[in-house]
């Protein structure tokens, strides 16, 4: 059995380290968004990677639920006596990973290949895959004007209300070295609950990737981020009412639109007709890490009732 | 009085906090040693300034003698984590004033104007002023070939023998905004104890610089880096053995040559004839505070003698 993961940040990477108690290291791939990736002060900084290059290897801080446990803040202490910018937290330990991949990328290196190259310092045995290793740049169009991602999420706090989200230079990305035989090699394709609008959309944007999904012969199933008609954590609930949608699983199917075949919804939620797609019911929310395999097991279920 | 210091780093940074508590800040400049400035990682590292400011603005790790109090190390551990380089330590909270310079530098700031606000925004008084805005690489010939400095003095920890010291670039320097106008200003131009070949040469090699000094009607007057014919640090002595120099404060004063105008000789040394120069002798050891103004002030009443 074959497993590719579609994934953003920390829920995502709740689901992948499940899944990878579950399938053997070699047959397990997760595609990384990089349409949060920027840079700051000149460091490349990979958001949605890092986590879950920290979650796979242990080195999480499930306390801020973000960055690396243990972290000291020198960095940013030292930074603010200097009166810089101090909006992004970049913590001590966690600077070594966009030191190191800025000077790699400078030296000419793809992401993808720092990437592996980090995962395998770091004992991780499955294949981390940035989803592409050219830029793309997620924007939201928001009544405070059209923001960067992380000028959105972190410094204005998902504050503004948006009407539109793009993915600059996702037309022209090609898919990271592996992504496109990955999924169609794969014998089941799970969407982590990751927010589908501003984590897996960007995937889903690069052209070479969603061509493939709609092309491989494996189930497409993705794991609903709708808990009771909220969101688990993040923007989610709050970009759907102002994209006009509802707040449930199905509006997140009829996103996904004709490239999923399963979706996973949570048992909290109320019963709803969903077209197209075959529905399994679970608890979704993952706490610990029984609950992270509870719920990669029943994605992976699904996905096998499907073939 | 206006007094004008040129120093390199640890040593001659102790002398330029003695002459802070003699002169006010408005009439004390120090002219910094620029050529162990170095990129890594693709971080712009200015070793000689930051010492400065470190030890102008009380942040210096006395107990290390470099680098900032208080000090963590998480980066240089995850880096390690990386098996990525780390033969040159950078302290977490250090990494501030490398990561904003970067920054700075990048998007065409000179190096002066941004030592000048990081001065400023730790409360130092004095002109802090980089020799030059250019590039300057101070190189050794050696034994195990040609070196970039910090390769030399860090990685190899001066053990090759050097032949010759080079400082490439230093031809086409241009002093930097403010140096020379300090130089004709000045009423005392002191040369802190730092290494003559290795911290003050650099300086030297600036043509405008060297040009200004040899005009300016100042007395030019250096701490010599000898106390009882060694060292009180580093590789001086090495390296005057091998470029074929006794290790003397008169070899010191032949060296600097037609420049000088007066030599600070530790007390310990034996009385030698020291041609053209007018000596003083004083106690030069620069242990506390006081130590650093009873030596200031020797340098200065030597100043003022030569007028």
């Amino acid at each position: 059995m074959s497993v590719v993961v579609l994934t953003g940040g920390v829920g995502g990477a709740k689901l992948v380290l499940g899944l990878a108690q579950l399938v053997s290291a070699a047959d397990l791939t997760a595609i990384v968004n990089t349409g949060d990736d920027f840079r700051h002060f000149g460091l490349a900084i990979s958001p949605d990677i890092d986590t879950l290059l920290y979650t796979l290897s242990g080195k999480s801080n499930t306390e801020l639920g973000w960055g690396r446990a243990g972290e000291s803040w020198n960095f940013m202490a030292a930074l603010r006596s200097l009166s810089a910018p101090d909006w992004f937290n970049l913590g001590d330990g966690d600077l070594a990973l966009h030191v190191l991949r800025s000077a790699r990328l400078a030296a000419g290196e793809p992401l993808s290949a720092i990437i592996a190259d980090f995962a395998a310092k770091w004992d991780i045995g499955l294949s981390v895959l940035p989803m592409t290793d050219d830029a793309v740049a997620t924007r939201l169009e928001t009544d405070a004007g059209l923001l960067d991602f992380q000028d959105y999420f972190v410094r204005l706090r998902c504050a503004p209300a948006t009407s539109a989200i793009r993915f600059d230079g996702a037309d022209a990305a090609k898919p990271a070295p592996g992504v496109v035989d990955a999924i169609m090699g794969a014998s089941a394709i799970v969407i982590a609950p990751s927010n589908p609008f501003l984590s897996v959309d960007p995937i889903l944007a690069v052209p070479a990737i969603r061509a493939a999904l709609a092309e491989t012969k494996a189930p497409v199933v993705a794991v609903s981020p709708i808990v009771g008609g909220a969101a688990v954590k993040g923007p989610t609930a709050k970009l759907m009412g102002e994209l006009g949608l509802m707040v449930s699983a199905s509006a997140v199917a009829a996103h996904y639109g004709d490239i999923l075949d399963g979706l996973l919804v949570d048992e909290r939620d109320p019963p709803e007709d969903i077209g197209g797609v075959v529905v399994a019911r679970a608890d979704t929310l993952m706490h610990d890490l029984d609950d992270r395999i509870r719920v990669a097991r029943a994605a992976l279920a699904l996905a096998e009732s499907l073939k």
